[in-house]
């Protein structure tokens, strides 16, 4: 009877194991743009210093002990991190024979909600005696246990601009932000002293500018966040912590869904994730809030993180232009859309990654550990033979295009019929990706003193769609006259006004010889020039 | 012990059956208009044609098989369906000897959340081997399964406008939208090919216009609508897909509430409904978004369905002028008010059917099943004998009266004294009522480019408001001298701005000699005159 | 095994035991004033005549049948109340041989979500046969249980204004409320009457002005809230329902979030309290919205009441400044900011009673009733013994200071660096809780006709943060010319535009010889002169 407690769509979990993660002989410094090349062949950029460092970590016991040290996030309280598991309990907690909570064992049968257990963006859980605390595009953190202390290094992609540094811990430090003003390290209480913050900021003008400060005696850390211009902790206490970055505290408040999750940050923008209520999968829904912390307004107030039924949450993090990106546990990377009105925001799929033509095969198996999207790419480091994170020596980063899962993504085909299919497949996808960079794009440059670039992007994406459009029109005129009304709805569709799109709209039909769609083509181009929207309503 | 688990204040749902309904030997073709009347007398309307027609499909089978093709959904992933379920699983899910389910016998102590299941507004289940696709005040479709293939027939009820159709469906389509300009269907995927929505418009200018689109492999249509200017289909994969009219993808997005329920269109709004959070009677909430496409403005977004503790929801369309309405469980139809703008979305009861005065002798057993919100009626199919919903041939449509359920439903008395708390009573009810039909058009008038006849609405129901307060003046005028401070707040409540009610108002005091009323009445209109409002703050 | 069917994170509510509450032979009539003062030792303000009446009362079975009479909410139905749980149902509701609900035995070990219970603000359970109704700074409502019916007793602090009153109340009114204009009850219904709600004002320029109305039958009055110009009830039905102060129904509405748990309103505000969806601890969220009734204007819309994990809602009322406070089972009392602007919202704690020096010791043992905010204190009465709310005769009340729990509250020491360290830390705490009210009294000004006091209030406090602030910055100073990043920060906090303070800032920093500071405090200046402020992103 003890084998059926678990409702039978969950209990694929049970068979989930984690995997040992073969040691992985790549070396570091490789900066992301080799997208596609397999994980294990570079070598470029490793500097002989570093090699001789981390022959002197790596020892053959690297690999033992895998999860031994992992912290089991008990009651809920937030303050153990678990950031590869699926956002949910492993499912071993449940029934498992673990010392530490033996009354389990009794409770085993009664049903209880699944809640997110607190994690680091980009932080690794500890493999043998050593993890990454922090893995984004300006460098890395990472720590080894030593037993009676850690020690901590952190690296840079950039070494022009900022010189690596390592120290001795006593505090051992479980969680770590690094970003181009400084690095942002937080720990656990201790029976010597309450939990910590602790901010080294890169450049200084004076001798020495780090501080630590002390949370109230019984609050732990759930999660941190650094941007450059504050910082962020979320508290066991159910508390949102704001400093500044030489640890004036700003403000505090209750956070509205609790346990705390984790945030992010990206220049007076905060982004904090909790556990929100319960959904009918019986696991709790991420709820996120997005602050301007120096206007004091908030954006996005305790909304739903769109998740899929059952889903985790993988990674958060800003995009290079400063919009909020997730990845989840379906392999699906998500960008917000008109997060900066209230009420507005929007999860907009970039990419599945399942769907990716190097899977199409079959016979690769491969997950993606998110790190950035930057450069309209997403990057990431690609993890191969069932690792769940990644190892050292620190993997290659990867980058792949964006495809809105719009429809099939069919391989090209030497039929022509479905070479037709695919290439007005591509065109859709294109559609729907292009307008949404244009409304990404359109959103920054009105609520932020955008650049004179930034502004200019505007018409240029908007002329993008339009042609896009025109291809689309001209696909449809190719395939004949009874088309016509959807050609029609195409040429609606156009944004531009000026009337220089609906006429080279006009001369392919004419080119076809659609004269009807050519026709009503030029009657929307006239009323649209006397002012005539074809809107139902305002 | 097994018997137990069922907590208390569920049991109930454990003895609900459901009943055949009988044979309806009621014609088609009667457009709304009889409220009141019986559902079995009409016979008008019916065309010879269409008799022909349907007794060829109407067999002696009509009624056997009862719920027999009832899709459970067993997993909560949405593409089962079945509308009539009070927006619950069946009771005998839970304990039920299901074949498709053994594991739950096992698993049957262990407490679950229970989700909405999804369904299409206006479509019934399977009864026999028919069912409508979808039923309003445009007309209706209905499909009869054939086994190898279904025949779907379309009609209408203005048939001057539109010409009845029909025809064979081999994709056994199993979801429809029907609007002036079209009809929507949907399909699940089958081993020759996925999910599929075919758009069929109802008048073209070139020869063939409808249109086929695929759904990526392994995604399920759960809910789908039309509008005049878009086509939405909500999906298991948690996506919402907004395609126009002729099949070009507009946008995608990930749905935050899921799996979806529902959703509903009109013009350029989009209200979708998902299934949200658990509430504490073990249900899931419903949360509904309500997007303007167009514009990519969201409404209300992820907003409370106001749905009784354990209660679901029947159906869920926008009025004749543009209001979203609901019908729950427990009978009572609502609208939506001040859904236009973020936030402040409201759902005011508009009839509450329980209380109707033809259920008030208690010998009537019927319930109503929902179609529209139109004229400012409410327009049903009444179900008789215990039956869940319209069968062949489709009955008359009803349709009542709003009345706001403010107090209760007294029937006229001979005894004065409760006469006069009748009126009273009724005259509060219409105080209410015609103020919430005022915000409705001002809002409307307000937030649209409304027509003259629209703007005109406005004033006249501001007038009808004060003309409903005199009156309830004049009957505390006539109670006494002591009802003078309330004579008098409702004196305040007035709406014009003119004067020429509050000089009504101290009319009626004088003629009642409440000289003292009649005095500060006065007072009251010179503070207004002089632009002193009452408010203590702005 | 029956034991252990309780989470063990839940266990502790298990031992959780009422205890009597000793009889406190305090008088009334005591008005706030009196804080750290033993609620043992006043004597001072009781009127002889209070004292005969009294002890005509209060017999030696006043303590007896503690508890008896509680009802208990076991559907969650909603109509039963239990405003001193600490929102949640008491442990032995689970496991406890109430005679009411045998099945439960037997449902024992399934999992259930936990509702919060309907209270009303302010009230007590009965103990003994009499409880209070109300208790806030005007005065007090409290009610005798004289089997047959109860006496209710409506007594002021302001004695001079109002004339305490008494009567005969055959409807046992459960539910009261209390302000300037008048008093407010409820009663449920009974075999004789439906619900009732009666309202009496205080002064009137006739005759008599009380009034009754009645809810349809079958629905229940589940709290009720009254200001000074409208009455609010939610009721079982899941109904909002909204009156004059002379009993006109205004509107009424759906509740979003059902059962409701309880409301408050000021002026033309109403706050409403509901069971939202259930939280990963297995407790429904409460939700609330907050609503100008006037204006028809929702502020908040179902937004989430910031309790942690686990904790229930004490009391909720609105600040004398109009602003929304709560007070949770944890002890923390906390105001919401921002909260007229929609999705602005957010619960900022105002003081945690449990950091309170009077309670450093660690020898005293006692809770806090909350009762109001005003003066900028939080007015309570001090519970001892384990008492869970006050008797009779009715206790002092004490107020506190705020203080925001920016970090520990370290008593002073004799050490000086540690002196140093406590002083800094009461500055940033000084500093987080300036900020506060100086954001509570714009968002005041901003929002409302503020009279003049308050709109110069807003300058004032502009300037008193400031202040802190160059206190703060001197202290950098004196620590040392490393400092200086962390004290050019400070300076860039300062909010005052004219340059008085960075001109102040300049000086401390040249009369600590920090050269380099100082420059760049001028550099500031200057470039906030001339418009440049330091933005990142507008």
């Amino acid at each position: 009877m003890r084998e059926d407690f678990v409702p039978n769509e969950h209990r694929g979990l049970l068979k989930i194991d984690l995997q040992p993660s073969p040691l992985n002989k790549d070396p570091l410094g490789a900066v992301s743009g080799n997208a596609g090349q397999p994980a294990t062949d570079g070598s470029k950029g490793r500097s002989r210093n570093d090699d001789a460092y981390l022959d002197d970590l790596l020892g053959p016991d690297a690999m033992s002990e895998d999860e031994a040290a992992f912290i089991e996030d008990d009651d809920g309280a937030g303050y153990a991190e678990a950031p590869n598991d699926h956002g949910k309990r492993p499912a071993h907690t449940i029934s498992g024979p673990l010392p530490k909570r033996p009354a389990r064992h009794n409770v085993s049968n009664i049903w209880q909600p699944q809640v997110h257990i607190p994690f680091q963006p980009g932080s690794t859980p500890w493999k043998g005696n050593r993890r990454y605390l922090c893995l984004n595009l300006t460098g890395f953190v990472w720590t080894v246990d030593q037993e009676t202390h850690h020690t901590v290094t952190v690296e840079f992609y950039d070494r022009y601009q900022h010189r690596d540094f390592h120290f001795t811990d006593p505090y051992k430090y479980d969680k770590a932000c690094l970003n181009d003003k400084g690095t942002l390290f937080s720990c656990a209480s201790s029976s010597q002293h309450p939990a910590l913050l602790y901010y080294r900021p890169h450049e200084t003008w004076t001798a020495r500018t780090d501080w630590r400060t002390q949370l109230p005696v019984g609050e732990e850390v759930t999660s941190i966040s650094l941007s450059e211009s504050c910082i962020v902790a979320t508290t066991s206490a159910g508390y949102v912590r704001i400093y500044s970055l030489f640890g004036v505290p700003l403000k505090m408040y209750r956070q509205k869904s609790t346990p705390a999750v984790t945030c992010a940050s990206w220049r007076d923008y905060v982004m904090t994730i909790g556990n929100g209520p319960m959904g009918g999968d019986g696991i709790t829904r991420l709820l996120y809030t997005i602050e301007n912390v120096k206007r004091d307004e908030i954006c996005q107030s305790e909304d739903i993180l769109a998740l899929p039924s059952g889903a985790g949450l993988k990674s958060v993090f800003f995009s290079d232009k400063g919009d909020p990106c997730i990845y989840d546990s379906t392999g699906v990377l998500l960008i917000c859309l008109h997060w900066r009105t209230p009420g507005q925001a929007k999860w907009v799929p970039l990419l599945d990654t399942k769907t990716m033509e190097r899977l199409a095969s079959g016979k690769k198996e491969e997950t993606y550990w998110p790190v950035a999207v930057a450069n309209d790419k997403f990057h990431c480091i690609i993890l191969k033979g069932g690792e769940d994170s990644p190892y050292f020596p620190r993997p290659l980063l990867s980058d792949f295009d964006f495809r809105v899962p719009v429809s099939e993504n069919t391989a090209v085909d030497d039929d022509e019929e479905d070479a037709a299919a695919a290439e007005q497949k591509n065109l859709e996808e294109q559609y729907v990706r292009t307008s949404l960079r244009h409304s990404l794009v359109s959103d920054l440059v009105e609520h932020t003193n955008a650049t004179s670039a930034q502004k200019s992007e505007v018409p240029a994406l908007e002329r993008e769609v339009d042609k896009v459009l025109l291809q689309l029109l001209a696909n449809e005129c190719r395939e004949g006259e009874e088309r016509g009304m959807k050609a029609l709805e195409i040429a609606t569709l156009m944004r531009d006004r000026t009337g220089q799109m609906l006429t080279a709209a006009g001369r392919i039909a004419s080119r076809f010889q659609r004269d009807i769609l050519g026709e009503k083509i030029t009657q929307l181009a006239e009323r649209r020039l006397v002012g005539l929207v074809d809107d139902d309503e305002v």
